[in-house]
Order: C-alpha cells, then sequence, then structure tokens
C-alpha cells in the first residue's frame, strides 16, 4: 500500500485563554488536524475542534510530570509530519511573540516539512483591552512597547530601565516574580504614581485584576494573592475610563 | 406593539486583511447582527456572516464621497442601538491600537449602550509573522516598541527617536508618508544598516512586501511602488530566516 502523506505543520496562536478569541483560520486547521501538540495556556476545549481520531498530545509543562524540551518538541512536530501527516502545533496567545514559534517554523522548514503560520491574538494588548483600557490614545500616549523580563537568569532586561524612561505604556509579560525589580525603575525615573494594572489568567473564568500605582503595586498583588500567569501595564492610559460590565435592559414601545 | 430592543454594540477588530484572522467571536457576535458598521479596511467579504436582512454600513473613508467625522459614527452607533438592537462595529486590525474604538466605546456607554469588546489580529505583529519573522527572538531582540507616525500635524512623533535608540525592534503603523523621516531618526544614530522590513496591503490577495536597510529602503519603496497602507518595521529580526512559502510534497510508502 503506498500513501501519500503530505508533511505540514500549522503554527497556531490559541489566543489569551477564551476559546472563542481563537480565529477562523485556526479552527479550520484544527479541523483538519492529524496531530495537535499543544501547551499549558490552551483551553482544552479547543481541542474538540479536532477530529475525534485525532492525537493530541499535551507538551506544556505539569507538576511532577516530565516536562519536554524545546529540542524535544521540535523534533516531535517534524516526526509526527512525517507519520502523520497535518500537525497543528497549538500554542497560547500568538506563536511569534516570546513564543519561540520562530524555532518551531525554522526546524520544520529545514526538516522538509511545510510550514504554515496563523497569528493569535496576543493578551500584550487584548487583556487590558478586554477591560475596555486601550495602550494607546490620543493626548495620552502614543506609542506602547511589549517586554519579557525573564530573558536573562536573575538579571532584569536592560530594555525595562529604557521603558521606564520612555512615554511608552509598558507592557511587561513574565514579570511577575521581578515585580519590586520592576517597580524600583519605575521609581527611579520618578515615576511613583503612574498608574498598574495587573491581570492574572485574562479572559479566563478565573480572571483576576488589580490597579494600583507604582509605589502601592507590590502591596495590592500580596493581599489579592495575584500571581503568574499574568501582564503588567503600567501608564496614564490606566486611569482612562474602563469597561462597564453590567448589563443595560432598554425597553421601547412602538405603534 | 412593544418590542423588547435591548441597545448593544459589539466592538470587533476584523484583523489585518485575510477574512479569515477574524476570531470565532467575532464570527459569532455578526451572525446575531442587526447592523454593521465597517471601516474602509475591512473585507467586505466578512459582511457576509451577518444576516442578509442585517443593515450594512459603510464608515470609511472613500474618494470623492462623504466621509463621516468620528463624532458621526459615534452617534450612529447609539441611534441604531437603540432603533434597531444589536449593533456591530467592525473595524480593522484591533479597535483599541489607534483604532479610537475607546472613544467609542465610551460614547456608547455614556448613551446607554451596553458593550462588548471583541479584540482583533493587529497587524502591528501578524504581518511580520506571516512572512515568518518573529518581533522578539532570544539573543536577537527582547521587546518591541509600536508607534504610530502621524500623531500631530507635520511633526513626527517625538517617541520615535527614543525608538530607534532603544535596542526594541520598532514597528510603525500609518507611517509610509514620513518615511523620510523616520529613517533620518534611525541614521542620526547610526542606524544606517538595519534592516527595514515594509509590508502593505499585509495578508490581502494584493500583498507587497519589501526588505532593505534603513539607507537603502527609500530607494526600494520608490522602485516597488509602496505606499499606504502599510507598516513599517525597522530591527535585526528582520534577518532572520523567513518563512519558505513554496510546499513540499512528499510520498511515504507504507507496508
Amino acid at each position: 500500500m503506498v500513501s501519500h502523506i503530505h508533511p505540514k505543520v500549522s503554527l497556531i496562536g490559541a489566543g489569551p485563554g477564551d476559546p472563542d478569541l481563537l480565529t477562523i483560520k485556526g479552527m479550520k486547521a484544527l479541523q483538519e488536524a492529524s496531530v495537535v501538540l499543544y501547551d499549558a495556556l490552551v483551553d482544552e476545549s479547543m481541542l474538540d475542534l479536532a477530529p475525534k481520531n485525532a492525537l493530541k498530545v499535551y507538551v506544556g509543562k505539569r507538576a511532577g510530570q516530565h516536562s519536554f524540551k524545546q529540542e524535544e518538541i521540535n523534533q516531535l512536530i517534524v516526526d509526527y509530519a512525517f507519520s502523520h501527516g497535518h500537525v497543528v502545533r497549538l500554542k497560547g496567545g500568538d506563536p511569534f511573540i516570546f513564543g519561540r514559534g520562530h524555532e518551531e517554523m525554522i526546524w520544520a522548514q529545514k526538516s522538509g516539512v511545510e510550514v504554515s503560520i496563523v497569528p493569535g491574538i496576543s493578551s500584550c494588548y487584548s487583556l487590558a483591552e478586554l477591560q475596555g483600557i486601550p495602550l494607546t490614545r490620543r493626548r495620552v500616549s502614543e506609542s506602547f512597547w511589549v517586554l519579557t523580563a525573564t530573558t536573562r537568569e536573575g538579571k532584569l532586561s536592560d530594555d525595562i530601565a529604557l521603558a521606564a524612561q520612555s512615554s511608552a505604556t509598558v507592557v511587561i509579560l513574565m514579570g511577575m516574580r521581578k515585580l519590586g525589580k520592576i517597580v524600583n525603575e519605575f521609581q527611579t525615573v520618578g515615576k511613583n504614581d503612574t498608574p498598574v494594572m495587573i491581570i492574572q489568567n485574562g479572559s479566563r473564568p478565573d480572571e483576576k485584576v488589580v490597579t494600583a500605582t507604582v509605589d502601592t503595586i507590590e502591596t495590592v498583588v500580596e493581599e489579592e494573592k495575584i500571581g503568574a500567569p499574568a501582564i503588567i501595564v503600567v501608564g496614564k492610559v490606566i486611569s482612562l475610563e474602563k469597561l462597564q460590565k453590567k448589563v443595560y435592559q432598554y425597553q421601547m414601545s412602538e405603534n
């Protein structure tokens, strides 16, 4: 028997959490998947979009279990593509924003696997937005700067000191463990009263949001027991009017 | 006859162009729309997702016709919500990234209209990504800064000079008319050889992509006749390996 296998990987961004924030393109790729390799921050209900007989393989970190190294994931993608055909690599947020999707793309390409990329809604702007906060707003902030705090072991990224000096809205991903150091950078440039918002588990049922200032955010985080995964947003835009989540009911009479 | 009208607006990001880059949440809202107010950069095939009898109103700019002021759009949203119920405000990219969606949210809320926000895939990261270029990459760039060039008439945003000095990948939206001034800022800090990518009509059938350096990009833009709408990305990440778009065919034999 000869079977025609077309080795292919779709690198898909699952968005920030809410499964309906996946794109239509991502949904269609999942519907045609032979194998799905998915991460820790992916809502598992998305897996139901894939065919029942598709292989679903968890490759994220889980306490007490083997966690895959990046090199192992790269190779799994290629192996499954050649053995099964269409591999969907489903990653939280967007696969190319601090997501190592580019490494997966290169590895697959070098191995002769066709690659397709499906961007996802990044948490860097969408989580503040879902609270009604824009990262930019005329006459308040004209730009935004997205950083990670965890690029080098034990050392805060130099970019964060520069960002604190800038007029940009600053968004820090993976920064909760270094919140104290981040706060220091803003205090050093006199931004003690600049507002800060932290969103944990954004767009999920267990979402938690706190708002404070640079000087008070650490106390609030401790009181409210906020932890990772969370994004930190610093800037005047946080003081803008937020989304009111109560529902209006209005009754009109017609003749 | 008494009819129960629930005045509501969904502010939806349509994504960068490809209609399949709309989210599932955006699709569901369109399917329940009574009125759709849509912009210039929205692919009109998305309107087919709305019910046939839904009102579809174009509020973008079109040569030779009346173009709506922001205040008029704000009021149209409210008026249609009270007369028809569910208004979908469909905006190119993401509604909160340089999109004035926040102004529409505030106006609707103040008028007693329920607001729901559906983020869209922003062109600021997704268009480079669709070429296989990540805005961040370990040991190459640890952050990215998103700016607009057109905040004040005649004057380039001060943020662009700062961004040119930073180590961030710089993404400039709505910058084509000020490309010369933008180039000058990078030349002033000695970044003559830093790579630049410009993507016009990204993710659409008429997409055009050029890659050059700070020193050569203006010539390339002129030769290739690149114009708005386009995004400008400046940074070393542009030199990384890109997505190969050719399709592999591989045949395996099994027993």
